[in-house]
């Protein structure tokens, strides 16, 4: 019954957003059409994910996770870069980083932390994933625009160096997850399915899609209208950065990057106050690293194919605030330990950064 | 009867500061006889202070410290600004926060490892600082300047912004440490409350001021004495700097910062030397935070009023120094243990920062 | 017999090289002869010293160890300094401070974890090693160019700081570890006794030299031959990079600084391979100390003896890339453990590094 009502809406959402691209002449409608129509979407196309992945079994399962858990991110990502909007795109992957290091996980321990005066996470999946942080953020976005200093050749050649080097530890990081340290990293995972009420994990019992078949059709409809959705979202971010005098920027950081994964984020927070902080973070810092270091070398690969380049030549604004985020997220992470106040730090440094982004010109 | 002596010594120095005001044209010499007055006077606060906060209960009492307990600090920092001179005001935040987390931390582990091979403190304590340093000093110091690129109405609504913020992470602080996890961080209070020879608390049974109103009549005074000397120090400082040729920037950093807490910091060394380490960090640590989290938005918020707006534009010396402090601090607190070599490191590292700001122009 | 071998293979090396430099006018061959005799030479030169480490006992041993453990890199360097090639002295120490960090301890993770799952350290020894690589690496590197922004008599006030404030440090390091604090990092030496096959020590059993004084011509005769090497390498490195356009910074980043070192960082991965994660730490990160605390600051007297003074004012990439390896090395040992994700990154960093110095011009 729910679920009907939910797609109802979602079907609703992408009419309106449909109608509203084709008679209304307002971006700034359109964009909001646009976003309000991705974002139940979204959550339908990760709900097919997990389907399948619950029906090819553990390890398939999680590489397919892994790879089309940021779809909707890489399809937006995949129009704008069409359209050449390489600042857009750029900002976007900085945003998704902070947005998820800063705002998701420190709402998850602030929500959390109301709850449970103090909440743990397993130390040894934190640290695996801070290593992967400290390698993947500051180095691969710095060192490209610190080599290059602005020379096209340099920065091609850096760029491609370092997607390169994030993907291929990204791949290693995988096959280090799901095949040679499966165990070690597993224990909490079993502890999660003798729970029985466990809200983060699909059961067999509660299938929406009867067969592999019906998952993979449902998946490929929403592919196609996140990709309908996503072009029009594009069409009215040109818009409205040359009309209502928002700047790419603050666009990218701040608005795109929050359509792509609202409803992730909603499950974040709903984790930390079930007191699942190992889920929660999986879902925070899991997909930082994955915009990170999947993502953003695949939009620099797809930027190569359509000719309009991306570098990774991000601003100075950016980089200092994804090193401080990284630093603070490495401190708060360390203990495996996480309180209200902890949150509070968090979301104050993002709200920070947001009112900085949308000042800057 | 050393009571007595002491006071005596304070009314003292209070008079040869006042004489020399009057009658010494040397800048040189009035700077410090206001210096010297200050030291004990800052002492006598400090204490007044500490008693009316045994009086009211642990509660209110500790509210009370948190506040006042720089209250030296702001009221040179407010008789400074009234003269516009923001970048001695900055130079002090900056040097206070330097001077407590590197030479007094330092010189703490030094002391106390040189008595005790290894000596350990409350680990909780320890991050819940480092984290509130990470979020509360390169965050909020750096993030002006890189996102203002240093235009007018940008670093006012960012400097407006980080004090906003830094003010109610601070006030959550309180509310965090005082009220909703005081037993977790308590722990090591109630040991302290056992051992019956502490040193470092004010027992009924040794107040020197007989009731409260007694306490805050000293209170009243100490405080317009202060007021007096930092007045007298501010208009040395500023003949110093234009004749004698030291910068506003090293008398900032190196030597004001050090007299608001003399008394401190002397007590947080022989802490350590008695090997309650955890009252030492206390000191330190806690220091450099309140004068990131709250001297500084308050002398904020206060130049606004006076009209020589206080921008968050730290220069670069000072940033790099800050940013470097803090991790080398974080790195030491990390494990919960301390040794003189850790000690020595940190004061080698403030060494080389004030060689530094002195030879800066 | 094995060692016989090697004897005969280093002395024809030389010989080579010998000849090479007296007939062949490619600096690229000469360059690759010197290198390829140089690195024997090294090892030879470990051997000995260590010979007499065993036999002057612990502490005059360990001190000797400290002192003559970088001789190459010094050789090299002071050869360097008095032809004046500063660029590549700095280049050279940001290399082997590098190399060390990334891609030997790197390796040793890598190697050693596709062994061993899970591989354990001393976390005493290595929270001790990461404070100093902090407070040695960022502070003293990066301080120097802040503070003096460029200016000749900033530069040699703020170089000659640093150099006798790490030269300090590290001397107190040396009597923290061979005196105060040696029974508390030594348990794991004692472990290491106990086993009886341990391939990293050398026992009375097993000496090459019969005595002291032979031992001490060995080295002798070695650092003669180290010397005149040295000699030559500094000629053809000229040569090399002002007709063959590979600038000094590459050469000394990612050649010379591998050279000095090779017999050593082949030793590393070789003790993490046999699961002695302790002694692969002990060489990889104690050879980055030993050449930013010992060898940097010599090198820096000899310069100004020369009359060609090195000051400490490294390049933007430089400062950046050791900052960014310091913090990901500190990430990857604060747990005390590590496997071969962990080495996998830290190569990939190295990786990217090395070939953003090689475009660098």
């Amino acid at each position: 019954m729910k679920t009907l009502l939910l797609l109802a809406a979602t079907l609703l959402l992408v009419a309106l957003s449909v109608l509203c691209h084709m008679t209304v002449p307002s971006a700034g409608l359109n964009f909001m059409a646009a976003c309000l129509a991705i974002i139940p979407l979204a959550g339908w196309m990760g709900r097919a994910t997990e389907e399948i992945a619950v029906k090819v079994g553990p390890r398939l399962g999680g590489l397919l996770s892994a790879t089309f858990g940021n779809a909707v991110e890489i399809i937006i990502g995949c129009f704008a870069l069409s359209q050449g909007l390489t600042t857009l795109v750029k900002a976007s992957i900085t945003g998704s980083i902070l947005g998820n290091l800063l705002f998701v996980l420190g709402l998850s321990f602030l929500v959390g932390g109301l709850k449970h005066p103090v909440q743990r996470f397993n130390i040894r999946v934190a640290h695996s994933q801070t290593a992967m942080l400290m390698l993947g953020i500051p180095i691969m976005f710095l060192l490209p625009v610190i080599f290059s200093v602005s020379r096209y050749h340099s920065l091609l050649v850096m760029t491609g160096a370092v997607c390169s080097v994030s993907f291929l530890v990204y791949i290693l990081g995988l096959v280090f997850s799901l095949y040679t340290h499966r165990q070690l990293l597993g224990d909490l995972e079993e502890e999660r399915n003798e729970d029985i009420e466990d809200p983060g994990r699909i059961k067999n019992s509660n299938l929406l899609f009867v067969n592999l078949p019906v998952s993979l059709l449902i998946l490929l409809i929403v592919t196609v209208l996140v990709g309908v959705e996503s072009d029009f979202l594009v069409h009215s971010v040109e818009h409205l950065a040359s009309h209502a005098g928002w700047s790419q920027m603050f666009l990218g950081v701040i608005v795109v990057a929050i359509i792509g994964n609202a409803a992730e984020h909603a499950s974040a927070v709903w984790m930390a106050w079930k007191n699942r902080m190992d889920l929660s973070l999986e879902i925070a810092v899991g997909s930082s690293l994955q915009v990170a270091m999947f993502v953003a070398p695949v939009l620099y690969f797809f930027s190569i194919i359509v000719g309009h380049p991306m570098f990774f030549q991000f601003s100075v604004p950016e980089l200092v605030s994804l090193t401080a985020a990284i630093l603070l997220v490495a401190i708060l992470m360390v203990d495996g330990e996480s309180n209200w106040l902890e949150g509070a730090m968090a979301v104050g440094a993002y709200a920070v950064m947001a009112i900085g982004f949308y000042i800057l010109h």
